[in-house]
């Protein structure tokens, strides 16, 4: 975890602390349910929830001094309840192993990480669509292979963004289910010394889905699934990044990420606006994607567990989540203040003598009898002359002047393939399938 | 492309044949729907599928030596059907941009790859689930950390491993709805020059969804979320893989992989049975995973598209798909043929002198009123004669020997204590959970 | 590996023959030290080399067909090898495992491999260094961030490209060195039933070193090593790649991938020069990096050995080396061939009004004693203008009407400034430290 | 970073504090040298070196607050350096680049972290010598694919250790060569506004080499060769920690990572005692080879320099290095401390009735004129029996009743062949040559 890179919410979850609330709440909710069941006294849990309604502070200090000691974290918590709640702790853990505790407190925290992603995810759909709807029409040129192609608009851009993000919130919601289940089954699994009405609780008071079947661990596939998602999630958030760091150089300069006062580009070159955010998220998306791997490795776990993902988890878990809330809200904020330029964009789409209506000609000519052979031949000599003029030509000029051209097309049918609105009769029809 | 982990359905999905024969398909349908708006003559898509419906052989050779030339794939395809079909054929195509077809083609692939591939997962979920059958209630030892903990059954074992098979077979569902899309939108996805009907009658004609916005080219987080989702499947193969190969290794031999007449394990050892299909399967998967990367980072093509993705989907797209399909069907061969040895299982469960009854004498210590700590104290002192006896010992016997215990256990408690039965009571549970 | 993206040379070393050609030459040496060592009768290696001699073909058929039996390639290969030399065959192999085979080819291989990616790398470097020093004072645009900066020369973006492949050159020769080793120790490496003689005679005989410490196989960290510099070597060819798809962007166009006659850059739009090549790299090296993924996981075989890492090799032996070398030789070209636009440089270096200059002024200003401060604040108001000018205002006429800097710098002081020459006055000691 | 997993030398290498002494260190020397040539007055470096001379504090804070301002960190340091140094502070950073700074900083900080780093390799190294002497002739059961093959001993498998940590430290030497250094050139790397003079002469006081070729930036290809290294050592870590998980097994338990007094595996069952730390280990392997990643993805910056690589340094610097050192160190104490229980393997090596000979038995019928084929069925009817007698039988009294076998080998020359000094009689070798 990189403190700049960090939002004071997701990074409260991964604080011991936030931990150890919820390792209580587990113990609570199934020391409840073996009350319940008459496997402990009543008193016990009620001994527990009086003290937890006191609102006592977690003295992490205190419990990081047992682990020192007993080598085991969920020991030296127990312990230290203990301490606090006085005899009728002893029945807490009953039955139950560590395993049980601490994946079932992963589970809530992931979950509560996607919903607090699921929330950046909305905020920065919000944000595309807005601008999207205001250069819903704005023209601007194409580019396949960085080359000019045909026009299209600044908001079918933010379309398209628009639609890979709201497929992430679809992958995020299914990798929050994916791995929002909770595990009380003991040692290996067997229920043998905790009856499955005990799981079947915590999980609903944690909002959780029961583990169907669990050997001492959740198995790891889930959060492979869950961290795989996040990284498929980077990879949009680097595509974007990628478009604005293009229309931010200095040759296309079609926008710009918002310059505030007192920002200095450069130390040496006052003059310089760089797009330092986009290249930023570029950064962080490459670390999300790593998060990945090491998630993917975490499967193959021996028998029924070994404690290799751990380690793994200790890093990953926050710094994938953390890293990913804030690249989000940059984003949004990316987004949201981008500088938009509408005459650069124009001037660009201009700049190549009309190069970019060459298909609509190529097409009428086929339709107007000439073979597809010698159409691509005929436009082919003609763009090229543009091509090499550097845009001083103007390709409806020499297709006005082509002979062979003005047999099939007269110069008012060739007029009327340089008209920019053609190209954008569809814009709406795909609006309304991305944004419905 | 390994030959040798390469079976023939789903290799020739990705021979150039049926590669062709897709675009055939795709440009047919095409123009049939441009026929039918009035852009082509009728006769076009007549002339098409006339020829079509001859059957005729594609000259891969032929097609071949026209990009050589005019180094474009799909023009060349295309001039090689004119030269088959003849005059008509010049409608084909009209208005569309090579990536219509490739993009569309390569989710026809994916489709039809997800296809054997989920039928492969029902094979292997099927082998496991016999197999889980024949040993519900056949005792095992469970493990964590390599180190015996409490006893299992084999069932349970594969249980887990169906229930994750069985998620994996969800997600490949949803990965296959992620990729089966069709894009019909032209040079930048604006449809300038094709309509979208047509797209939305190629779709149709393929069972593919429409591409509700693409831009030349269909997003590719499609992609890296499909090739992410197979490498989370190779993780579970691996954790299989894995699981096997514990079994086999010469300490354990709980179980083993089919070994055939004639099969050498060793050229220098000729007593050696070695699980090399697990080993090889766990290679495998490394190989699957792999695949995943590049496919996250061709997400981020340039403005609305570079072709950096085209240059890896050549290799992922067999690779990932071709060895996946290989490494279930040896996984099912695996599970099918598996040599179980219960006997052995018994002899390693009993290997400890019962120190796997340990917890359940913790457990009923505290409930006969000692304290957790003293519980754990008494139980560890005898569990650690016992452990440091390599099994001489038996802890039966010691706790009845130890007066502390005794104290609170009578010697019928403690028997019944170590009764084998007590951890398989929610068997049945687990696998109505598991197998519905 | 993709036929498109391999050539000859590497990919028939690959082939079965070649593997076989290499075993049979260890397992010939190694009975010719047992021979000297009297082990085995001097007519062994005799009959071995007398067969070799006649050039026999390798027939691959009747190999596979022996193993399909076996079920062990190395037996398979010496039944046959038997079959063809008669009696004598059977002193082959003596006190040698599998692995001492398998092993020392693939470090053969890898070496060889090595050799063809070293002259690949000096072809490249040869094509770098010429048309470096072709343009060694071509005036170009610096960038940084994708922003203009200051002035470059075209020769010292090229110099910066051979230093690093010059640096690639450097590690692909150390990671050879790390693979090219040969073991010969028997099963468990202990050379229980073969001398260590006999290694290093087969070492010597084949140009590699002894393994000092083999265990069955030689250790994969090697293995790592060597696919990792690959994967770095691919990032080098990414940079490169990357740098000249951005030079040929239509808004730059400063440099283009050669254009042959008859080439098609688009079905649709006949004007398109695509950088497809630097594209497929770009793609490539993607797939290069991930190939050492598998090859990092390879590393923790268990125990003395197991054969997971097999399968990764026979996939990411000769994709990572065939698509690297098929990598290197297409950038070759592309460097060779490349078209560049010195007039088009000019003119994107002028096109901002001379605020590439900027830095200059702002540190002659702190030097004629203005504060740091405030000289940057009054280049920034200056800049400012010309940068909203797009490139219409020009700095210096700015600055000399600027009553506080004109305060500071005489107009002859400022126009001394905009002197490009200024910024190659370190171009010929840079030259002299890449290409000595 | 996850502090458990962090050493104080280490993590305070790359605090802010630590960062900013580095940076102050560049500027003052810089600056020396520019007096030096007459750039700068000489009471220029004079007030820097006097200021310093107090040995100030760093004010962290203040230079945030600063850098909130400015969005530019370098300019924040320089702000509060000159508010602390008075007006000699202006000539600082003359003609320099923030990169010029922050690049040669991060080689500082990386040398630095890389003699940390091969001092916890030479650490490893002398623990791993150390046990390997103690326990160069312990026979052990030599395994492959987890099976039984031949008798090693276990100072051979530290041995082997041993030689891969020495190529690792032997790698890491290359690689902190690699990233050594010093780039001070200026905005594009022309050295337009700064001699080279004065980038020799911060490289000398810093004890880097001179960067050749930069861009602004030193090229991120030797960050990729760095990480990557690591992440090849953080494999051979994985390697070894997996052997010790492996030997520890229950069934195995040859030896175990050591047991302090007070530490409980296992909440639930105590007679447990878990390989914990190098499961750990295994994990944190994971991790460092992840990091690798995002490294090899920051090779291809734009043109002369994007800043994508810096927020992925921010990460990787810190928690590749930090994460290494702590492995390398906890590996260092597991094989200091291990557990090693000879007893228990000389009973694992006789539990499969003398299987592990069968090869000598082999040879020794081949040398006395059997065929090698039937050598092989002779040896391999008899090992069978022995096998599926699961160690009962023995094979040298099997051999003994065989007639055919006796009709080839005498029942002393048979027993001769089950000696296990056989097999170490080349232990010496080996150890000359790893330990010289």
């Amino acid at each position: 975890m990189v403190p700049r890179y960090a939002r004071p919410e997701m990074s409260a979850l991964w604080e011991p602390e936030a931990k150890y609330r919820i390792w209580f709440e587990i113990e609570a909710h199934a020391t409840e349910k073996l009350a319940e069941m008459g496997v402990v006294p009543k008193s016990a849990p009620k001994a527990l929830w009086d003290w937890w309604a006191t609102n006592p502070e977690i003295d992490v200090v205190a419990i990081d001094a047992i682990e020192a000691v007993t080598k085991h974290d969920v020991i030296a918590f127990l312990t230290w309840v203990a301490e606090q709640v006085g005899e009728e702790a002893r029945f807490v853990h009953q039955g139950m192993t560590s395993s049980d505790v601490l994946d079932t407190t992963l589970a809530v925290q992931l979950a509560r990480a996607s919903d607090i992603l699921l929330a950046d995810l909305d905020a920065l759909l919000d944000a595309i669509r807005r601008r999207a709807e205001e250069h819903k029409y704005t023209p601007t040129i194409g580019r396949s292979h960085g080359i000019h192609a045909e026009p299209v608009t600044f908001g079918l851009k933010l379309a398209q963004a628009y639609a890979e993000f709201d497929r992430c919130r679809d992958r995020l919601k299914a990798a929050r289910r994916e791995i929002a289940t909770c595990a009380i089954s003991g040692a290996v699994g067997t229920f043998a010394n905790v009856d499955p009405a005990v799981e079947a609780h915590v999980a609903e008071k944690l909002g959780l889905a029961v583990e169907p079947v669990s050997t001492q661990v959740i198995p790891r596939d889930r959060h492979a699934m869950y961290f795989a998602t996040l990284a498929v999630i980077a990879g949009s958030i680097e595509r974007l990044s990628v478009e604005v760091r293009h229309l931010q150089r200095t040759e296309v300069l079609e926008a710009e990420e918002y310059f505030s006062k007192g920002q200095k580009g450069s130390s040496a070159m006052p003059h310089k606006r760089n797009p330092i955010l986009t290249e930023n998220l570029t950064g962080q998306a490459r670390m999300i994607r790593a998060y990945a791997l090491p998630a993917l490795e975490n499967v193959a776990l021996w028998h029924e567990r070994d404690i290799s993902h751990s380690s793994v988890e200790r890093f990953i878990g926050p710094d994938a989540t953390i890293t990913l809330d804030f690249a989000l809200a940059r984003l949004t904020g990316v987004v949201d203040k981008l500088l938009v330029y509408p005459d650069r964009m124009q001037k660009n789409l201009d700049a190549m003598g009309g190069l970019v209506h060459s298909q609509r000609v190529l097409l009428a000519l086929t339709q107007a009898g000439v073979s597809r052979e010698d159409a691509y031949r005929l436009v082919q000599r003609n763009a090229m002359k543009v091509w090499e003029s550097d845009g001083a030509l103007s390709l409806l000029d020499l297709l006005k002047a082509d002979d062979e051209v003005t047999a099939a097309l007269s110069h008012d049918e060739l007029e009327e393939k340089f008209d920019l609105e053609y190209h954008f009769k569809h814009v709406d029809t795909i609006f309304a399938r991305v944004f419905g």
